[in-house]
């Protein structure tokens, strides 16, 4: 048995930092265990809410106060809601982390440093925004401004997926968030 | 006690026919029998998810595309959504009636002749639009395509708002989305 009340978990860092696949992890763990929730994927934002919007600061902005807006009213209908949009200016997640309440938002940094996201650069975004190829390229040439006080930090260079996602659950669980009565024996 | 399962409550009409206010009815019920829910205003929407659509064909259906996604998001995990907005177009309704599912979207025709609502003209509206004020207005100088098979249809020029938000309210128990004990007394 589990039960959840609502949350918003914020995942915010650079393209191909990992913030999907760790988004996907902490999912596919509230779905085991029949916790409702919403992924609020950047690209499935895009496509239903934001179309026409293009990486100027402000369009990034309004992007993201728009998922905000949703994670809003999912949270305060105590429906878990994961974000994982880069959201790279500082000003307007703490506008959305005000909007739901400091107290439901989770603010997860998921950082690699840009050396490590070229060597790995899965999409072949990185190796194009270096040559100039992408413009307002979130850490190469558009800014990322990091989280000051982040509630969880992860560190995907020296941290793997279940590492990170068992930092991530248990904030959850030891904050109250989630409550999951194990079967007696573990 | 009550209780409610997912539905989407969408009212669809003309400027002025009531909408808003059978919304507002329909909300104040909810609440005070402690229903979670979510109204998703016109006004409230276009402020948070369409600011700088406009009145077009197409700007409309995708803002009521926008409402559409939001509604399916909170209708899935079981919390009721009213929905206010003209959304003249019969497509876009019935394309997000599809998304939601069929039998959780309730199409609520607020209907009222063109007469009475400029006779009624409470914001002045129709005036204008009528003087040419004002383009793209939905029953002056833009189409409303009335609903077909609503589920629920309320003519405002006969029935008042009790009344109406009785015929609403018979319908969301009848057909088991609301589940309401009353007092062994009632």
């Amino acid at each position: 048995m589990a039960n959840a009340k609502g949350f918003t978990l914020w995942f915010t860092g650079l393209s191909g930092a990992g913030k999907s696949t760790l988004a996907d992890e902490i999912s596919r763990r509230l779905h085991e265990r029949g916790i409702g929730h919403e992924v609020l994927d950047g690209d499935v934002v895009r496509t239903n809410l934001s179309k026409g919007l293009g990486f100027s600061r402000e369009d990034r902005d309004t992007n993201i106060r728009r998922i905000g807006f949703v994670a809003e009213l999912l949270t305060r209908s105590e429906i878990p809601v994961i974000t994982a949009a880069i959201s790279p200016y500082r000003a307007v997640r703490e506008e959305v982390r005000s909007r739901i309440g400091t107290h439901r938002f989770i603010e997860v940094y998921v950082a690699a440093g840009l050396d490590e996201l070229v060597r790995r650069d899965v999409k072949g975004l990185y190796a194009k925004a270096l040559r100039g190829e992408i413009a307002n390229f979130t850490g190469v040439s558009d800014p990322y401004e990091a989280p000051e006080s982040p509630q969880i930090k992860i560190d995907t260079e020296v941290q793997n997926v279940v590492e990170s996602a068992d930092r991530v659950w248990d904030y959850l669980v030891n904050h109250g968030f989630i409550t999951v009565e194990e079967p007696a024996t573990v």
